[in-house]
């Protein structure tokens, strides 16, 4: 299991949750980043890659930094349509209550709670089986995937 | 005034509405890309860049095109940051109603309809005066200092 690896002053600020916890299941940490998974019964395979440092704006990072970042969050998506051939992948850095600078990664299928509304709307409907079990892989082999996607990101960037 | 240039086949789908028509107001068109402001009254500094081959994932992009496209998203913001200093810039590829690959860039702000929430949820309240009345920049000013930024990432991109 990976361990969560706060950041150290001066880019920690104690009053944001995303210095101060890993902000979900901690799938791999790197030096400058981590990916954890959203618990999120509604949106299982929902990924968010975080910036170590509390950073704001994706453009207060320098052109490597942005690039290092975009290519984990492209080696996410990339795991998400080879395991689960989801409809369609959802990426979003929003930030407006916990303004760190954070990735969604999100595999969304025509069948989901929301879809094809993005999944911060209101629910067009209820799923019944959980949506967990539908997926065409399970949760800690889709966590492996992940984490071994992103290792070989994790010297460059 | 730029022109719209849809793609030619096989890229172009005519059944999507982001391969027939602009998609908004155009700010500018390249060749691969082309920025749009969206008509939104809640949201009047919204725009998208929008990939002009029908493609509907960003990992369908090779990393240059990648990295080129994230090149124009990130000046947009940059424009979006310094003209308007907003609460906060949100960033979304999405793409479950129209799947041709687009960025939204959206300058937010802490008095409008919708803030902290995503522009996609409910609406928290109503604004008035109007929101762009409010921005600190016009609209025509921001459009073409947009304009001015991408174009300098058009040969490259």
């Amino acid at each position: 299991m990976p361990v969560f690896q706060p950041p150290a002053p001066p880019d920690f600020r104690p009053d944001c949750e995303l210095c101060r916890e890993a902000g979900g299941t901690l799938v791999f940490q790197a030096a400058r980043w981590r990916v954890i998974r959203a618990q999120d019964a509604s949106f299982p395979a929902f990924y968010r890659v975080v910036w170590r440092a509390h950073v704001a704006e994706w453009s207060d990072l320098s052109l490597a930094g942005q690039a290092g970042l975009m290519g984990v969050v492209g080696a996410v998506e990339r795991v998400l349509r080879d395991a689960l051939a989801p409809t369609k992948i959802n990426l979003a850095s929003l930030g407006n209550v916990v303004p760190h600078l954070h990735w969604h990664v999100i595999a969304r299928f025509d069948w989901d709670s929301h879809f094809p509304a993005p999944v911060w709307a209101a629910p067009a409907r209820e799923v019944v089986p959980a949506p967990v079990v539908r997926l065409r892989t399970p949760l800690p082999e889709l966590d492996t995937r992940v984490a071994r996607a992103v290792a070989a990101l994790a010297p460059a960037a």
